[in-house]
């Protein structure tokens, strides 16, 4: 039997991330790698009362379901969302698995093969992965400490013309930065004038460290919504309830919705009901907002204790920022250091890491690398470290 | 703002079914239209101690999980599958969200536009609607009693060369045939002959009616398998536990395997786990074989009364078959009924059914309609078949 496949199947590269997952499962292994929240923070307890409660509920939760997802899921992430200064109904959201979905669908909808897609330099792996599935061309746009480069942005768009803008402006990955205010703005402007939709990935917004009264709105809020709105916005209950629910969502002109609803149909029919009737159930019977708000000071206490690591080491020509949110530290080491072959080194000492190559559009960044530290415990997170720092030895010359 | 969507997003109709399927959450509507389990046989006590089970086992269930699926669950599967005939281990199959998503995944992979994907006259609509998604051209292969038509395959094989035959041979949907065993094998030689994929789509395959033995072996087990295959197998564990924890499975060469699980990985990067470790524990703690058994029964019971109401009936003119397995009875009206038509006045009456036109990807069979006769109970039926008879004179000539 010869197997003929499709033309795009080369896109379908595996993620590093994923396939370091795998290798990762070893116990040995201590891992900065994949983004994964902290199991012992999970709300076990009142997950599994949630369940009980839709089980009790009666037999019809277990039938199928609507494609948009949920109602009364739908309903409750629209008050969420109100004090965040968001005024949508239902109908202005669909439930997906996961936003990773979300940005599957939108590209679904939305690009043609040889569509410019403009991507931030450097931006989640996995979103690159899809965009170049459906025949994207990605151009990265400089950023900065204050996120997108608006100038780089401008000439982008007008020698493009791309469909769409991918960003992560609050608390990125890999970098952990807030784009400023102004950015923010900027960019909603910039995108407008030139009928380029905004993709707003938002996993990590509820994940903020420092002064409580600093505040970044998302961009779909800032803007004229939902109607109309050049903004489509995504985010995931996987980093602030637990992954293994695998449930996200998408806000958007309902317009939008519609369609991405109906490709939806077609990919899957719909998210697991089961997953979404359990949220429903917790989010009314349970304190969410506190619930995140334990999570938040305990990853910034992580985050604490990494920058304090990272402060001790001998590592010349060696930079990172502090994340003002989110999971990850990254790393610019010396132009020299391949973080891909650096990784063989580290894995064999113990420890893994995601090369940062892998975040970049346009193929820079060979000696950048991206740490979690959401989720390694104090003690975890210490001997890690030392091991990376051997890692780093074998290559930082002094 | 100026939406500029991709041109596929006009395959995206939205499929007659779901559709209809909102209109009939109106209590007030019998609904003969979607797919439905009959929801009063859902194991709801089991499956909650399955969830229960998963969740004592601790935090760790709620982490990210492999886009393969559950490993555990793959193994359950294997197990489920060997006594039918096939012999495959965990990679040789990747978990999906229902076995719409394995459909979806290997069109991905597989089908670039313009490639031709033969299916049967008449068949499943929504792998229709993802085929058409993925710009792929459909030719329909003819059918009689005892499946597909061979001389027609064998002509269409030659004629189109194409790449995939979509085909579901066990209680179809929407006819309810099972193919013969000359039939399958024959199938299987022409398209190996010929190097076209088979997509074998199995959702019924367990609710089996009439002579208990009767058999109707896969298609992927009377291949060679699973090295080299020329068929993909899917099944799902909607219709046999319950269809809210949307979990499919797809069986192949671990070659077509390992490249569909990086299409899901940008797709989803995994489906629910809650719901994979919650049937895990099912399989594991339950006697699902007993209770596939006692369904298969109800289902008979079902089709049988729906059989003796539909031969009560006076309608000049209208044919049917009798379902050999699975979910549906397939009408046949006079050739001057368009029943798309009919099922405005059925709505009318408060009664539902799937115009048949949306089965026949070359837009044949205005005449036909699908009945399901799983979800509504004795009484139900009944009222319903009588509103049915109603829309039905407005239309017969006597």
């Amino acid at each position: 039997m010869n197997y003929r496949y499709s033309k795009r199947l080369d896109s379908f590269s595996s993620s590093a991330v994923r396939e370091i997952l795998k290798l990762t499962q070893r116990k040995s292994i201590i891992s900065f790698a994949g983004g994964l929240p902290a199991e012992e923070h999970f709300p076990v307890a009142a997950i599994g009362e949630a369940f009980d409660r839709v089980l009790a509920a009666g037999n019809k939760a277990l039938q199928y379901g609507l494609t948009e997802g949920f109602l009364p899921l739908r309903e409750s992430i629209c008050k969420w969302m109100a004090p965040k200064g968001v005024t949508i109904t239902p109908d202005d959201l669909l439930i997906t698995t996961g936003s990773q979905q979300a940005i599957d669908l939108l590209t679904r909808i939305y690009i043609d093969p040889g569509d410019v897609i403009l991507v931030e330099k450097p931006t989640y792996l996995s979103a690159l992965q899809v965009f170049r599935s459906y025949g994207a061309e990605l151009v990265s746009v400089e950023t900065d400490e204050d996120g997108i480069v608006l100038d780089d942005l401008a000439a982008k768009l007008k020698q493009y013309s791309p469909k769409l803008v991918y960003v992560i402006p609050t608390f990125s990955n890999p970098t952990g930065k807030a784009w400023s205010l102004d950015r923010r703005k900027g960019v909603l402007e910039l995108c407008r004038a030139n009928d380029a939709l905004i993709l707003e990935d938002d996993p990590y917004g509820e994940l903020k460290f420092g002064d409580a009264s600093l505040t970044y709105p998302s961009l779909f809020s800032l803007d004229a919504h939902p109607q109309g709105s050049c903004v489509v916005y995504t985010s995931t209950f996987s980093k602030t309830v637990a992954p293994a629910l695998r449930t996200g969502w998408v806000m958007a002109d309902p317009e939008i919705v519609r369609h991405m609803a109906r490709a939806k149909q077609a990919a899957d029919l719909h998210s697991s009901s089961m997953d979404q009737q359990a949220l429903h159930q917790l989010i009314e019977h349970f304190d969410l907002a506190g619930h995140i708000e334990f999570v938040r000071k305990e990853y910034e206490a992580r985050m604490r204790q990494m920058a304090d690591l990272l402060s001790q080491q001998d590592w010349p020509g060696v930079t990172w920022n502090e994340p003002k949110g989110g999971m990850f530290f990254w790393l610019q080491l010396p132009e020299s250091v391949d973080t891909a072959e650096l990784l063989k080194t580290a894995v064999d000492l113990g420890v893994a890491f995601v090369p940062g190559v892998s975040f970049f559009a346009d193929g820079s960044g060979r000696n950048t690398m991206r740490l979690n530290f959401t989720h390694n415990d104090a003690e975890g997170t210490i001997a890690g470290m030392k091991r990376l720092d051997q890692a780093m030895q074998s290559v930082l010359v002094k």
